[in-house]
């Protein structure tokens, strides 16, 4: 029998988690082969409600799942982990700027950051979650010694599935006919959709659809669609948040079937004049299992090189922030 | 292409159906080859949340997904349904006994009922999940004039899942090694577990684990499991109530896989002395995509047999509770 693997998930039994988890137990992160044992770590306030998760995973009997534990020390929960996704992070309050939200962040992430060097699996895989994903990345990135650092990614794969989606209703076509979106950057209201070079049945986004709609509407929606959320259901995205979790490990492990790339948010070499280190979306060809490559060598429109600078200086803003961290 | 099926969903912004319409989505209940557009159901006040909802389903680019719409009139939410899953209800409110329980859901699901008969495709499957589920189905089903009354079911499959995941961790087996467990009757406390003919991985059950335990802690769990859970959680059971939803079509649909049989409240034809048209849960084995024929001829032990009598009582009572809308 295949080896479970263990996947260790922070802010377990919070919105997102309570979506995400009963997906990986199904299988369906990790495909219909492969059991799982999940590890679930939240604040010691938050332990009776994820002791009730965990009941509720017992419940439902899935053939693939092989065990739960929980904890509130990230030194238990990440323990053997070969896939960390820090879900869990501390939640923007009332007056507070994007700078002092990452500084408030820098301690959980770092902590994080240790406990996967020290505990997780030597080829742990690490999906960053918690907002500012990228920056949160960097910070727990940051202690890995053991762990490679290019195994530490953040997830973009929400605005890039938000593309996707309005591409495919504006063509009025399926998601599985629209390919190779790609989302650079940061995530947050910097990031650059770029459609450039994507198809809908084959056929080219830019000659199939209006100029126009592509620069105006289409593209505020995908960097406004957070907000658009939280107004309609009263409550931040957590489903569609936990589906892409599960599509960017899945494509991570499993590949993107035939589309060329996916978006995923990964240390940057250099590639495109991104400074080596930020945690950046680019366009990623997955090669193999857990093997991922940068796709190199694509020729960016001036509209889409304008805004590329705008997200760079933010991470660059951003990392410079958490500069005691690193 | 396979044509897309049209599922519905009753209280599709409810914590159950957030946790229902993604998996169906992705492909869970129905499998990897059939496309599916889903029509949400709510109550008026709840549109603005379920347009939420489908937006964040527009935003998970699901490659099944064909279509979303939402409405808060059953006549077009059900409007060619394929499949009907009848999740929202009226809960429970202080002090109210189960009586008025049923008397409050009752034109609800009349109503239900005959949209269903109206509008839905001539042969829709209906689950209900909205308790008291198996007394709201005989409700839903007696508007059936045009769609098979054998279509109508009731979901026990929750109760089923929570034995085996018991049995499982009893064992030290995973899920998949459990088999043929029955919950008898009434998804109420006076359901039965019935476990005489269960095997963990090969071996039978009786054999396997001692009776006391059975008997006592294995029995009061799967009967009090829903209050366990809301004392850990706060909330009831969502994501695993939304797991055995998806179980009870996916089997219905797709076979049971290596199981004899699964549990599923249907109506009754007479079988084990259970009175005509009851909605009951009995081993259901599936003969081919949505044909299920109830097991018949097993043998009761004494003690499932004095237990099997009051769950028909209380069946019979809720039946006598609710006869005018019959």
């Amino acid at each position: 029998m295949t080896r479970p693997m263990r996947i260790a998930v922070t802010g377990a039994a919070g919105q997102i988690g309570y979506s995400l988890l009963f997906r990986i137990a199904s299988g369906e992160m990790l495909g219909p082969d492969q059991p799982v044992i999940i590890q679930g770590l939240e604040l010691p306030v938050a332990m009776n409600a994820l002791e009730g998760v965990a009941m509720e995973l017992t419940d439902s009997a899935f053939p693939l799942l092989h065990g739960v534990e929980v904890a509130d020390d990230p030194k238990i929960a990440f323990k053997g982990a070969d896939i960390v996704l820090l879900v869990g992070s501390r939640p923007r309050s009332a007056g507070m700027e994007r700078a002092d939200l990452i500084r408030v962040n820098g301690p959980i992430f770092t902590g994080q950051g240790q406990a996967i060097d020290t505990v997780a699996a030597e080829d742990a895989k690490v999906l960053v979650v918690g907002n500012p994903c990228n920056t949160n990345c960097l910070i727990a990135a940051a202690q890995a010694r053991r762990v490679p650092r290019a195994n530490f990614t953040a997830m973009t794969r929400l605005d890039h599935n938000r593309a996707v989606g309005q591409l495919a209703l504006r063509a009025q076509a399926t998601p599985a006919q629209v390919k190779n979106v790609i989302i650079w950057g940061n995530h947050s209201s910097t990031m650059v959709p770029d459609t450039d070079r994507a198809t809908i049945d084959g056929r080219s986004v830019p000659d199939l659809l209006d100029s126009a709609w592509l620069e105006g509407p289409f593209d505020e929606t995908v960097r406004e669609r957070g907000k658009a959320i939280i107004q309609a259901r009263g409550k931040s995205s957590a489903a569609s948040a936990a589906n892409a979790a599960i599509d960017h490990i899945h494509d991570w492990f499993l590949g993107t079937g035939d589309q060329e790339w996916t978006s995923m948010a990964v240390p940057s070499q250099g590639q495109y004049g991104v400074p080596e280190g930020l945690i950046f979306s680019f366009p990623c060809r997955i090669t193999g299992p857990w093997q991922y490559e940068i796709v190199e060598g694509l020729e960016l429109s001036a509209s889409v090189k304008s805004k590329m600078q705008a997200t760079i200086d933010e991470l660059a803003s951003e990392r410079e922030t958490v500069k005691d961290l690193l």
